[in-house]
């Protein structure tokens, strides 16, 4: 059943996630031939940097040009762990338009280009997988995509960055506050020295833009999903969170609207309550829960990234791919069918958990809860606590939507005795 | 793009699970015929009972003959959701034969016969898909076959019967015995009449046998599998558990011996750490742990049974069979390539908690102990406890053979300071 010609793989960047492909390429040659049935062979790695040892790799397959690399025309795949936008785009454009199908890591370029890339694919009869872009190893894009096929899925809330996943759980355990937190998350090399796309929720928003267009079957990009950062969350949110028995994590929401006529994606900090699945996630590591009207809840659990487990979601891709080469065909491509409208952030419904500073007199109360009556936002529970003249309000309403938290929370400023709102946080996964 | 011919799906059995099939067919079909590519028609139900009443199914589909519907030569799939051996067997070999793909969800035929029908699919160049056969709606057998195929798997660690978990999590909460948690299993639903295959461990080890032949790329068959039932489960094992910081689940592990040459696949209850995130599976839900090279730990989890679960596995099966069938090509079929032997029980190196019954004298511990030494079983942790002459010893192990710890047990029951062995368990997960 062995074909003898080999499948020509091409490697776009070599760094921690490629040199992770290259070396099990070699080290499990043996393996992945019998598993895609042809040899799989590495014809050439595109580097920026062609002095640096690359162990285990033949010098004469390292090139700076990856564009003539992936012009060859002789390849079969190739695997794109570059990331960011450009080159990376125009290299895997070129790559379908000279024959070969594609493997990527790239969740920043899926999730602004993602419908352009597929119907580039889909123009020249190619593949395009990406199990990579999404929480690392854990297989998450080909569920969706073809396990839960037969289903209507509803919604997706996970936890797919290990950065803030590891400070927020440092936080948590510890008391730390945010900086000390962060410092340890870099000084162990969860944190990169420039953290912002993890802490202000760029990554968590691309990969939650993936999530949410395979999910519900319709195209959402980047610019489509609401993003807060995590830099804000306090030792005293993680305080309050443990007084209703929660714990805070940054949370990548998809959510069908209830009618089902359209969908919204967030990212942002919530409180989840501590009996979730979601909140025993330690450190690093991801976990996707998924909703769906037949299968109930799915939980999908591993290390959201990592040189190797990002490696191994590639490898996967590979096999496939590969395997689609050789029976002449192609999996399936973009479904976007539904085309629901994705709603803004106004529309999105769910529970708050506020805290105000208020004068500590008579009548406030009344006030606040008026003030929450009037903005249509009903109150579950409210608890006091006051010395000195000065009180704090904690404030945990019903579900509600986001634009009518807003107004109210507007409203509530201009309260002469609302000294201040200390925090506005969301509760999920109720 | 949609094709006007409809692909012609027959259903073989019309139970809990294939009402629920039929169901998700009608009320979803728009769905459906976007995500196949082609409108999926239900053209007929094999049933054993054909004067009971099918809400939402044309009477004229309903039949009694199943092997005359599978002989029609106008289908393109039958989903088989009758379980057992026979006639489910011949029906799916009968099938191939037609010209039709099926979509099984049966554990026990696939664990027994899996071998010769994917040989049949193959020779027939049909697609043999069965996600539904193991843990109801989570994707397992997808992502091991496919998402992991360019890792390698050394160990799949899973709770993958509902009955027996609702049972043991029953009997870890409330302290109740065995038999009352089993009451209440059978009272809501959740235990079968006669729960033999359930809590004899039949239901798991076919699981078993099929996720290990997926994982190690080897066949297991059910005759493989190592079994042990957990009706000898009792709440002084569960308090022993506690005192260790465990609880007792029911576990299906398929292992990659150390040296990679053999594969090994048990189930037995087994105690594990409460930090172990199998530990905080509650009720009738399942979850499976895979290790492997590059991805290190994932972890599946989703209710492991019912007709709306288990419908989704079928249907997400059915979406990739008739993409297939549209672009007249095959999935993945079996991977047994690695061909690894699959060793007795014996050859399992795990580590155990003993309880002996023990004269109280002095001396006890120290004959106790050279048994275990000369049977080159290493002690971990020794507990005594004593009153009235007699005493208990509770001895935890470090790793070792079970065939060691057999000889050592054999042993220990012909000193005549030990009155007993109370109990044995292996302590997993670890």
């Amino acid at each position: 059943m062995m074909r003898t010609r080999p499948l020509k793989v091409a490697l776009l960047g070599c760094g921690v996630v490629g040199s992770e492909v290259a070396r099990i390429m070699t080290t499990h040659a043996d393996d992945l031939a019998a598993r895609v049935g042809a040899p799989v062979e590495l014809a050439g790695v595109a580097v920026r940097r062609p002095d640096k040892v690359r162990e285990g790799i033949d010098p004469a397959l390292i090139t700076t040009d990856a564009t003539a690399l992936v012009k060859r025309g002789d390849l079969d795949i190739v695997v794109e762990v570059i990331g960011g936008i450009e080159p990376a785009r125009t290299l895997i454009t070129t790559a379908f338009e000279h024959g070969a199908s594609v493997v990527s890591a790239n969740k920043a370029l899926l999730a602004q280009d993602g419908a352009a890339l597929h119907a580039a694919a889909e123009e020249h009869g190619k593949d395009l997988y990406y199990e990579a872009a999404v929480a690392g190893a854990i297989p998450l894009i080909r569920p969706l995509r073809e396990s839960l096929a037969g289903d209507k899925v509803n919604r997706v809330l996970g936890i797919v960055n290990g950065t803030t996943n590891f400070i927020l759980d440092k936080m948590d355990s510890t008391g730390a506050g945010y900086q000390e937190a962060l410092d340890e998350a870099t000084a162990l090399g969860y944190a990169e020295a420039d953290p912002t796309a993890d802490v202000e929720g760029f990554d968590a928003a691309a990969k939650a833009a993936i999530l949410a267009g395979i999910a519900f079957h319709t195209r959402v990009r980047l610019d489509d999903v609401h993003r807060e950062g995590m830099t804000e969350v306090t030792a005293a949110d993680f305080a309050s969170a443990r007084e209703m028995g929660c714990t805070i994590k940054l949370l990548a929401i998809c959510e069908r609207a209830e009618d089902g006529a359209s969908v919204t994606a967030r990212v942002h900090p919530a409180m989840i309550p501590l009996s979730h699945p979601l909140a025993s996630v330690r450190g690093a590591y991801n976990a996707v829960f998924v909703e769906s009207d037949a299968s109930g809840q799915l939980m999908f659990y591993g290390p959201g990234a990592g040189g190797s487990p990002t490696a191994s979601a590639v490898l996967g891709d590979l096999v496939a791919v590969g395997r689609n080469r050789l029976g002449s065909t192609t999996g399936p491509g973009e479904s976007a069918y539904a085309a629901l409208p994705v709603s803004p952030m106004g529309e999105v419904v769910t529970r708050y958990h506020i805290s105000l500073d208020v004068a500590d007199k008579p009548g406030v109360l009344a006030q606040v809860a008026t003030v929450f009556a009037e903005h249509g936002v009903s109150i579950d529970t409210v608890r006091q606590q006051g010395k000195d003249g000065e009180a704090s309000l904690v404030v945990v309403t019903h579900r509600a939507s986001d634009a009518a938290l807003g107004g109210t929370v507007e409203a509530l400023r201009k309260l002469d005795t609302v000294r201040g709102v200390a925090s506005i946080m969301r509760v999920e996964g109720e």
